[in-house]
């Protein structure tokens, strides 16, 4: 793909401030980010949304709403509020969604946790709607059940959305969390016209850990053109986020980071 | 569960040898196991298969075969006469059924690593039926999709015995591996009569492999009573297996992973 197809998430560089991941954007050709909300919160909301906006650059999305499992009615109500604000940040920033990260298992009872998140969402609903700010609802690896989303896959994640019922709330596809699945191919299609978000990496292994193991584009055994042929071919034409969690890339400068990720991403995907 | 329900296989205490395993299971009252090849290897076939069938214990399964993806031919024939070999092995200990892992990811080739499987197995088939040995496909999770297993859950092992439609092929049910499934429910349902064999262990994190991080039963978030009431109520009436593929739990003496793994059998099961 071309650079012009191109977001850089945040957290693939997460040593850099905002202003430095603006820069290497606009320097390097790329025309959107996708920043995480601890990195908003660095500088404030409203100084974040002017140096967003000042820029020109197209925000994919914000990462991340959700969390919406708790053991208790305390912890659920706090991570609404949580997503309301959430919501507006998004809002403030101009992003295309706000990426839904659901949340983990409560207890052993995934069918229980899995209500909690169709609850949380719908909680949230009326101010996103009002805001004109769809909700991304992305399906993890099953490797985070228990830790970060008791939705695991893209078939999962539509089933939700048609429950709720709502223009507002659509998918984001992640090719590291669903290009295991048989049925993905037929999923993507079934979620056309409502794709909010495609990110990429590339799944390596050995994996060390159910968070940070990814590996950079074209290291790994995800057939990435194909994948994102089926997410054109089912209408989103947004530009495609390089998210890479990996404690490996991490450790080096995010400099060469974003060398190697851009070179991939024009020679890979 | 009584721990006349119980049978221990032999990875989850993997330092031990043959002999030790027939011993322990027999003073613990414990009537089944299930070896894997390799710690028959270390006696042969015929030592095995007398020193298992004069114990009295039954055998559950033998693991393993399959692994029938290779980038080249030879490499797929050769899977499929090491099978065959494991058929004859699972043949001479009596073994309930030969649990299938069916293989990892070849290149970036998910459909056509899928087909090698379904070519493998239907190429084994003739010799597991005229032995009337039952190859039970087992679904990994799909966070071993890339080295292990391209067959991710019970809907897809289960498509695939559809696929080579033989009696002689079923599936085994691995609650580590399918735990998170929206489906499992209706898919252990949809297995009925079908289901060879039912192995259990916990899920803990964090993960620090994708093979080796399973965790004792009782410590983790699954609810393997209920997964073990589905897989009952789908009619499979033999022992459980025990079955902890794990660094921690193999740095401990193996008569106290027992003690533990037994007493949490009959606690939390």
């Amino acid at each position: 793909m071309e650079l012009a197809d191109c977001s850089i998430n945040t957290i693939t560089v997460r040593s850099l401030g905002l202003r430095a991941v603006i820069d290497e954007a606009l320097a390097r050709g790329v025309p959107a980010i996708a920043p995480w909300r601890d990195l908003l919160a660095t500088v404030g909301t409203d100084e974040a949304a002017r140096m967003i906006r000042g820029s020109g650059l197209r925000v994919t999305s914000l990462c991340r709403g959700g969390m919406f499992t708790a053991p208790h009615e305390e912890g659920r109500r706090a991570a609404i509020e949580d997503n309301l604000r959430a919501i507006d940040e998004a809002y403030a920033i101009g992003a295309d969604c706000l990426v839904l990260v659901c949340g983990g298992l409560v207890g052993k009872d995934l069918a229980g946790s899995r209500a909690m998140v169709r609850d949380g969402i719908e909680a949230i609903l009326p101010h996103a709607a009002a805001a004109g700010m769809p909700l991304g609802i992305e399906a993890l690896h099953p490797m985070m059940v228990a830790d970060r989303s008791v939705i695991t896959t893209l078939g999962e994640a539509l089933d939700l959305a048609d429950a709720i019922g709502s223009h507002t709330v659509g998918v984001v596809v992640d090719a590291y969390n669903v290009s295991w699945d048989p049925q993905l191919e037929a999923q993507v299609r079934r979620a056309s016209g409502r794709i909010l978000g495609f990110q990429i990496s590339d799944w390596v292994v050995p994996v060390t850990g159910q968070l940070v193991s990814r590996g950079m584009i074209g290291d790994g055994c995800i057939d990435l053109p194909a994948i994102a042929r089926s997410v054109r071919a089912a209408g989103y034409d947004g530009p495609v986020e390089i998210e890479i969690l990996s404690d490996r890339w991490w450790s080096q400068p995010p400099g060469q980071v974003l060398d190697v990720a851009l070179a991939r991403f024009a020679r890979d995907v």
